[in-house]
């Protein structure tokens, strides 16, 4: 009789995790297009994301799982997993819930652009992250 | 008196380099969003591909830099460039020259989904890496 709580990994195993067992992954927005952000992820950490359907990240920082979102409320629901042709980078196409990624309070972390040698911010900030996190709130999650 | 040979280099000396002194780059199709390919860059790529206005990496398993489309004639003329608030990942927004970024001879490299456990490669090969390198062509570059 088979078991039906094994669930198949050999997905997992393709990756080519790094020295760190970690991967990037790009959060796009799966209706712009836009780059919201980039994060790293271990096994686990993906693992969880597609039984969940919402990113959740490795913090190499504070060196545990971020469930993006947790404190700011600004989950990502993953709509559709990519994995590049070298398998060591993976694309998440999401829906950004709040539409703020970034804990500056911006909709992408690649808010600023190059210009004449100058890095110019060109996003407009939605939120105050104190708004969002709170005065003592961690401004990571 | 100027010497106005001297490069600003201030906009280098923000980003974070890892402890390779290498950023992640992101190539993104400007004109329709989509997301080509990521690698990576060390401060000489980065400042190449400003002055040359086309995405030059670092590739670390040659131990080399890659200008992107030596081989291949695949060039990527960058329109644009964006740092990330952590000032550790950088956006290119890309023109992909004969609309093929990978070296599989498709259009990005972030060709394979996961589909019920598995990956499943949902884009057509557009020309055959023979015909993009030749026989005997490295197809990295």
């Amino acid at each position: 009789m088979q078991d039906t709580t094994a669930i198949p990994t050999d997905w997992l195993d393709e990756i080519k995790w790094d020295d760190q067992g970690l991967v990037p992954a790009i959060a796009q927005d799966a209706a712009s297009g836009d780059i919201l952000m980039m994060a790293w992820m271990n096994r686990e950490a993906l693992a969880l994301t597609v039984a969940e359907n919402r990113a959740i990240y490795w913090s190499r920082s504070r060196g545990k799982l971020w469930r993006k979102g947790e404190s700011s409320g600004h989950v990502q629901l993953v709509s559709e997993i990519r994995l590049d042709c070298d398998a060591d980078v993976i694309v998440l196409k999401v829906d950004q819930l709040g539409d703020i990624a970034c804990h500056t309070g911006r909709r992408s972390c690649f808010y600023r652009r190059l210009e004449n040698g100058d890095w110019v911010s060109v996003e407009p900030v939605l939120k105050e992250p104190d708004a969002i996190y709170g005065k003592q709130g961690d401004p990571s999650a």
